[in-house]
């Protein structure tokens, strides 16, 4: 879904093949052209195949899968057009590693605050106007960043490159670690109950607990936030319309949530500064029960 | 159902009065006696109204609703037959105090190990024929505790009575703040994953921690245990068919789950002694959270 924004707005600046799962959705692609609607109204000429192998040569290739996608995703790219330059536009942290893991890339480190609906194969819904951040990962230099965020804002998307990109892609991350399981565990949309502090059985005191960890996580990493996750909480929701998260999709779907991307990250993260996160520790336990369940029953 | 099992066979050993909260159920009790099946067969004469005004006068009652309709139960025998004996056998901890607030009746604490399913208004089957123990509250004499449990034991029951119930009640309070609300909230029936303790996010590392916060509590409150949890809990996750856990049923079919004599229970004794227990707490909100989606969507 936010692999469409981005191949349906870079279009007009440059050519976009995209890579797909499902050969229909190729097919369909390349028929049809990619639709977008919403903030923007395009119709997008692109390349699609679900056969790396066909994949035209490329010069950035962004990665924006869902967790569960990324590992395919890497190994799909694995040997191909090494002076490519790798984004990576994943909610959680870790994505970069597993890219590296495939090849030596330029990686480039996204975060997206863009959201949409999938309507179908060929048609997104861009509804969130907002940002995309850019930074280097690694020794990659700041000025191949800045090409790509300038490629990005000519495209007709928000885009901004910075010299650090971890003080907002954790602060993400906390906000999401927070939000995400929690609402996945209740079935609750993100709503006010998120923000809720007066009785001590109150659920905003259990995603402020969860925020505080995560701080605690970056302060030991060395990691300035660049938002306040729990002013990210409460800012969303009294937005109005209760935002759904994916996890919640997911976890109403019976498919693999992002877990390990998010919180599974977070957890290891604080265990390599010794750091205690036991109620982010729970949660990571609930939804990776949850997940065993659809096997169990 | 629990009820039901008292009623089936105390009825062999004393006139039973049962009161409903439905008339169809009290008008199919007094048509077609009630029926137990299982390890016991009995089908048992009782006297059913849904009317409190109606209830023959009697020596003992047993209130064994679930926590949901203890309020109600209590409520209906408020200011009826001041010189007989109430007996509590709910999950949790802390009816007796709900009972107390409606009248001044000596008051027995139960515990009870037994199970059974419910087939219809008038059948129960009897499945685990395990023991109820019985104990004092407040001033009541330990005889007529034993005096109790000795009708039970003449009705083909096992059942003991015990000079402090407290370390059984606890111990079962805490083994079932432990698993109910994992199990509720996974979507896992008590299976072998809620012993499993290898990886960090492993959910038997979850339990460990909850039970040993309830260790914390149960220390501070002065009571020891009967049994440990933790034990309780691999023991029976190790008995081959996973248990469905009432709290997990109760979330499957969107009715109010028993939380708050449960967990809500041992946090607000965590805060009496100020005890802190942030992994229960965390499945307090959750739960009560999961209860407040039924609304919200």
């Amino acid at each position: 879904m936010i692999g469409s924004l981005f191949a349906g707005h870079l279009a007009r600046v440059c050519e976009v093949s995209v890579l797909t799962r499902r050969r229909e959705q190729a097919d369909g692609l390349n028929e049809q052209g990619l639709r977008v609607s919403g903030k923007s109204e395009r119709l997008a000429q692109v390349v699609a195949t679900d056969d790396p192998d066909e994949l035209p040569e490329f010069e950035v290739a962004i990665v924006a899968t869902k967790a569960s996608g990324l590992e395919a995703a890497a190994r799909s790219l694995q040997g191909r057009f090494p002076d490519a330059t790798v984004v990576t536009v994943l909610n959680g942290i870790g994505a970069e590693d597993v890219i590296r893991s495939h090849g030596a890339w330029p990686i480039v480190s996204g975060v997206t605050f863009m959201s949409g609906t999938r309507h179908s194969d060929t048609h997104v819904q861009y509804i969130l106007d907002t940002e995309t951040w850019l930074g280097p990962f690694e020794e990659t230099p700041f000025e191949v960043v800045q090409d790509i965020a300038n490629t990005l804002v000519a495209s007709g998307l928000h885009a901004e490159a910075l010299p650090d990109l971890r003080p907002a892609q954790w602060s993400k991350l906390l906000f999401n670690a927070a939000v995400n399981p929690t609402a996945a565990l209740t079935g609750l949309p993100h709503d006010l109950h998120f923000a809720e502090e007066d009785d001590p059985g109150d659920l905003g005191h259990l995603v402020h607990g969860l925020v505080d960890e995560g701080k605690a996580v970056a302060a030991a990493a060395g990691v300035q936030l660049h938002d306040d996750p729990w002013e990210m909480n409460v800012l969303a929701t009294q937005r109005g319309s209760a935002h759904y998260p994916s996890m919640l999709e997911d976890v109403d779907a019976h498919r693999p949530t992002e877990i390990e991307l998010i919180t599974g990250s977070l957890v290891r993260e604080a265990a390599r500064h010794d750091v205690p996160v036991p109620l982010n520790t729970l949660l990571y336990a609930l939804v990776r029960g949850k997940e065993a369940s659809w096997q169990a029953h």
